[in-house]
């Protein structure tokens, strides 16, 4: 039998996915599982975005430019614009969601072996980005103690080697919810002009900002043309997950020119789900402030209530929909495995994320789970009783 | 400014777009452009699969197992029965198109640095992939001379050092339009196993196979289980392009496990896609029929129109719906040039996909260019007869 290759080795499974087996036989069993687990929101897409689709008159299904349809790139930076980002449509490509723009930016900057520095926790797919590019991820740990504040630069550069090439931040954070200041963009970008390295920014949840922060955008920085790569996606801003439509942004012509050529070999992005993103433009205001209402609640209600358990610390996310929670437990894996397959509280359980697939230094997040509060306000209040039932018993094996 | 990658340099630009701007320019002028450069299907996708999106209930869109929709899988194995191939749905994982299944086989298999062979001339994005994952591209070639048939399995070995690991097939070809027979089959068969490679063929012009012969695909041959990968693609089947789904089919588990790891990192294909694919799979035969029949009477216009100019040959493909064809001309890439930024017949032009960028060995397709007959039959004769006159009017120059 032919060998696999090394990346095949190296190719991380989902954190998440080896828990999938025990959630289902849970289930099996008769007992609700509260997702905690996912960054499905429940949320519906805006109606405007499937109408579009639903009003196709043409049964042409050709395909689009490889950057995309041309109409979406001008939409887009309308959007932009909106967002106090000036941008020209040459400087967007669309892509197959964020995940393909975060796998063209560090194909088109990064050689095999050059290494990428990533505050930790993140979202574990980087890891697997990195393994696909062969790009090394060096992690710069930030800590629940202070809410995951970005690190001070001292150890940033404390990492830099000459292999470093880029940076990459995801504000507000996946799995932190932590929402960089202004101030910290500033420091990221003093430390990436002093080094000459690309910041990679993924900028996924800017619509999820709460207690009125204001979403700061590193291409909103001066100086940084050259430097600042923006990795977006509709799936969260308009609960697209599905549609598979992102986008990578910089205004390094050079850089976008080698994005332009990996774009091409892959022909373009989906057709239907631009379509459905081009009406997503024309979302109303009255959408996004529902589910900002709605998510603000939410977290309200996870922070207060996981915060009155014994022994559990919830920082106050200031966006996205996540938090890395602290709980008074040995091992984040083996107490999410445990919840599916030996607790149940009435009849019901819950599945959350160990923290540990979201660092790369081992041994952290042993006392951390992710919870995504994107549940109804009823369900989170019931699962934090569950939970809460749980690590008594848990504690108590 | 942080330099770019070693792969960005190497990464090809598509070898038709350097040529849009003087198809822009040429239309901008007045000139009526006939496109025989591009494989985008003139014809409509199946009204059921777009049907199945307009119908969508509801408006949530969200991610898709990494592996595809479940009950997309599954009717994917009836349709693969139906062509003779026995599978079951955990051997398919449903793509972003097959530019995402071409890359997913390459990175599972293969090294860096690792040789893939590759009979030429081949579809040109092998090349951009081949970059991407960082192998060496072996090209065998293959003639004009006999039609493109495979080239004796001896031009194979010749090629076969420690470091080869795969050999990749187009079936029918994209651009030559050659279909293997079932014997040319076998004799790769016989080479995979006593090399210890994989084969890869891409199959995603199955469909169109004229003249009564039915189409062979590599997954119907015994003793290949663990070495043979289909790359398969909705886009040509159902003139869906833009859907942007594909697959990646194999029996070998430990590479379909490395697959979906994989997947799962990019988490899954576009949903809408996967909709109208799902409901594709009840398309009609006489939908089939029809197609079949408008591309044979294209084929045969074209196949007797170009052999009638003088110093043209155009061998008869017997799939697919290109054809590599031998001008009288010094050079191709300069002549589709020309065709479009010095000349027109009543006003009017062809544009044609210089054969160069078919081959990687330097030289060759120079006198030749790939057609693509996705025209309606009056305009591909009239663009037969505006070729005539252009060569007439070139070789005069």
């Amino acid at each position: 039998m032919p060998t696999l290759s090394k990346k095949s080795e190296l190719m991380p499974a989902s954190p998440i996915r080896k828990l999938v087996p025990f959630s289902v036989a849970a289930k099996k069993r008769g007992v609700k599982v509260y997702h905690l687990n996912i960054g499905q929101p429940d949320i519906d897409a805006p109606k405007c975005a499937v109408d579009a689709i639903r009003n196709l008159g043409s049964n042409a299904v050709e395909y689009t430019q490889s950057e995309g349809i041309t109409e979406y790139q001008e939409g887009l930076v309308k959007y932009y614009a909106k967002n106090r980002i000036n941008l020209d449509k040459n400087n967007i490509l669309v892509t197959n969601g964020g995940s393909e723009a975060i796998i063209f930016a560090l194909m088109a900057c990064m050689n095999e072996g050059e290494e990428l520095i990533v505050p930790e926790p993140f979202y574990a797919n980087y890891n697997g980005f990195a393994v696909e590019v062969g790009v090394v991820v060096k992690p710069v740990v930030s800590s629940i103690e202070n809410d995951f504040a970005l690190p001070a630069i001292s150890e940033f550069e404390k990492q830099i080697t000459p292999k470093t090439k880029a940076i990459m931040i995801c504000n507000p954070g996946n799995p932190t919810g932590y929402l960089y200041s202004k101030d910290e963009l500033l420091q990221l970008k003093a430390l990436a002009i002093k080094h000459d390295l690309y910041i990679i920014s993924d900028e996924v949840y800017r619509e999820f900002c709460y207690d009125g922060n204001t979403h700061n955008s590193i291409m909103e920085l001066d100086g940084l043309e050259n430097n600042a790569i923006l990795i977006d996606s509709v799936s969260k801003r308009y609960s697209m997950c599905g549609a598979r439509v992102g986008a990578i942004v910089t205004r390094n012509k050079g850089l976008l020119d080698a994005v332009m050529r990996l774009a091409q070999a892959r022909l373009c992005p989906p057709y239907f789900g631009q379509v459905a993103s081009l009406a997503a433009l024309n979302t109303p205001d009255s959408y996004f402030e529902e589910v900002h209402k709605e998510y603000t609640a939410r977290r309200n209600c996870m922070v207060e209530g996981l915060n009155k358990i014994p022994g559990v610390y919830c920082p106050n996310p200031k966006g996205a929909f996540y938090a890395v929670v602290k709980l008074p437990i040995d091992d984040s894996d083996k107490f999410a495995q445990w919840l599916l397959e030996d607790f149940s509280y009435e009849n019901e359980t819950v599945m959350v994320a160990p923290a540990t697939g979201f660092y790369s230094t081992k041994g952290l997040g042993k006392n951390e789970v992710r919870i995504a509060y994107v549940l109804k306000i009823e369900d989170l209040q019931r699962s934090i009783i569950v939970l809460e039932k749980a690590l008594e018993a848990y504690n108590k094996r």
